[in-house]
């Protein structure tokens, strides 16, 4: 038996752990600032698994804030370790990070969700809960694949780093720690819900603000006011027409065939205080999905100059500016050459356990890959099992996470070398 | 010197009195449940004013509960009475009654006035406060008009009934009481701040909420869900179009020249709630002017049947249907003949007393004049200086309220006779 069959045996067999681990990870609700428990049994696990060192510490802020990738909406991370657990090579191979983040955005309302958010329900060969896809139950395979390797007596070359970073959700705070710390590697892997789409590029996004003015009047006598709705529908609009603007404009082949590559997303609008009094100011929140390639700041200023060249045209708005700001969390894009050598070991690993080719793509969303490829020297793909998050009942079909325990036990075997 | 020179003159030399009358009441924050301080005063001031009776009593829920036109969000009355005083007439005159509520709408935003709400600020010749227009200051302007009436000797042959009440803008609760308690006169008057203009029609208004439903989904991916914004947008429009439809449809000459007539407003509006998502719900609030003519409960049907039949061409809300709820006070359409002797009656003092010609128009809002008109048997017109209401820095000219005292006089000497 050859050493990738052995290990896809063993993986069969560690099924039970390895959804173990997923459905004990979905129960410590981690929201930001509600990480530590989950840490802490990140860090047994990674012990258990015979790690060389296991590194648990908060992250310091004053050492992040300076930094141009730093955005946090929190005065301190206490209360919320990074983990890091590194398997040491036994020399001449290439090093490997795995990194995930161990928090996850808030369950919404709970009378939407079938199961319970914080259940770790498993049914018909699914599991179900907040973080199922978005991304513990892609550790708990990281954890068998390195099991898996344990028990085939794998000596590995390179260095296996694994990384459990907090703040994801909110800006990749725990990732840019972990890198001013100095963990780099040759290549790394971020098991983010694509699908098993293979994704080199990713791309970014922000968070804007804006608000509408009116002018207030009686209800009865609406003609002597000016409706901040209807103005906001006009600045609306003009988020449309950008949208298509920059998706003509801004094209990249890792994003054929999906229908809106970089989307502009109007989340929230709030406005008016009384149904019967013309409401004076609108405020609606979105967000903006950047292209490869093109910076943040010049996305910022590309919404800003067509959304107020358009809004012009609209007498009252050409005298009352409707005001953007960017609030709030912000992913930056980033891209590594998709013939990258990690985008081919993938890709083969795939090719030998999946019945299907996965494309190669670039993400709907920003993850911490950027934080690894521009600030800790460290090419880095997106790729992983699943593909629900943020919603309600977002859930893992088992056979996708052991298929990709494979698949990762055949990466680092071919990547950091035995 | 003729009567009504006399009383000219008079309340000339009263327009200190009126004032300060005015100021008074401002000073009190008479909102909904806190009205009885405010009502203790003029109940003190009609006493001190000389008339044959007054009536200070908080209307039992229950004797109210079962009139068609009862609305009311509260479960008592306690704290909040009405006040009514009569002068009792020697025979043989037609009654008239003054009805005016002492009840505001809140103060809004403190930050938006130059002014304080309550402090009953004068400057340069205006009163500045809520409720200054809306309607303290021509309650002020009565009692200056009836200690005219006094010092000059009139003795009045019909009865003279001024209602203070509480609810109007919540309802009509108090007027409705008053009713209910067999107050009625050949004729009313509401003094609202109608700018002069003679309405001898009232529009009705209703409040109206519209859920619409979307789908959520991550914003990286909104392709995949439907924006709750965007289908709002669509049932704007819808409400935008039956606007237009109703104002086409139900004509009145005392609207001409209004811009919108039976305006239709879009108060508030909420939905989404993270930028990062589709937004799932959005809820929108508003006001609809009903046509005189038109019952309540056909324009409800009407907007409903419109909004759903303009909805239906798209294809998610024809499957995913807008709620339509009428909720909070509501106010119902009325009319009197515009030839009616007590619209005349008013014209002629205006003649004489201003330098212009009022018009002769509908409200743009609804008012309690009509429950005297439809449940009082008391044909009521509404009349009243002063144009704003429900705004910052809400204010009435002095010269207005006594040019108004002056006109009142006038119509209670012609129609109660002496």
């Amino acid at each position: 038996m050859t050493l990738l069959k052995e290990l896809d045996t063993l993986i069969d067999s560690l099924e039970h752990v390895i959804v173990d681990h997923a459905v004990n990870l979905i129960r410590f609700p981690t929201t930001s600032k509600n990480e530590a428990g989950a840490q802490q049994y990140v860090k047994e696990v990674m012990t258990g698994l015979g790690c060389t060192t296991v590194d648990l510490w908060e992250p310091d802020i004053n050492l992040l804030k300076s930094h141009e990738a730093f955005v946090s909406s929190r005065s301190d991370f206490k209360g919320s370790p990074n983990v890091v657990g590194t398997w040491k090579g036994t020399g001449g191979g290439k090093s490997l990070i795995i990194n995930s983040h161990i928090d996850i955005v808030p369950e919404g309302s709970v009378d939407e969700w079938q199961y319970s958010p914080f259940g770790g329900d498993v049914d018909k060969g699914v599991i179900y809960g907040r973080g199922a896809s978005d991304m513990k139950a892609s550790k708990a395979a990281v954890f068998g694949a390195i099991q898996a390797l344990s028990q085939a007596g794998v000596q590995l070359k390179g260095d296996l780093i694994v990384q459990s970073v907090i703040e994801e959700e909110t800006g990749s705070a725990g990732s840019l720690a972990c890198a001013l710390k100095g963990y780099k590697a040759d290549a790394a892997i971020v098991p983010e819900p694509t699908g098993f789409n293979i994704c080199p590029a990713q791309q970014g996004s922000s968070w804007f603000r804006i608000d509408i003015r009116g002018k207030s009047a009686h209800a009865g006598q609406r003609y002597l006011g000016v409706s901040a709705i209807d103005k906001a529908i006009v600045v609306i609009d003009a988020l449309h027409e950008f949208e298509t603007f920059l998706n003509q404009t801004y094209t990249s082949s890792l994003y054929t065939g999906v229908p809106i590559p970089f989307s502009l997303n109007i989340g929230t609008i709030r406005g008016g205080d009384w149904a019967s009094t013309v409401p004076e100011k609108v405020t609606i929140e979105g967000r903006l999905g950047v292209p490869p390639g093109l910076s943040l700041k010049k996305a910022w200023q590309l919404l800003e100059d067509r959304v107020q060249q358009k809004v012009s045209q609209d007498p009252w708005l050409a005298r009352n500016r409707p005001v953007i700001e960017w609030f709030g969390a912000w992913w930056g894009p980033a891209e590594i050459d998709p013939d990258h050598p990690i985008v081919t070991s993938v890709r083969t690993a795939c090719e030998n356990t999946l019945s299907f080719s996965p494309d190669i793509k670039g993400t709907p969303w920003g993850t911490d890959a950027r934080i690894l490829t521009e600030f800790a020297d460290t090419p880095a793909l997106v790729f992983g099992p699943g593909t629900s998050a943020h919603c309600p009942d977002e859930f893992i079909p088992i056979k996708d996470l052991v298929m990709f325990a494979k698949i990762l036990a055949a990466v680092i075997v071919d990547w950091c070398g035995n």
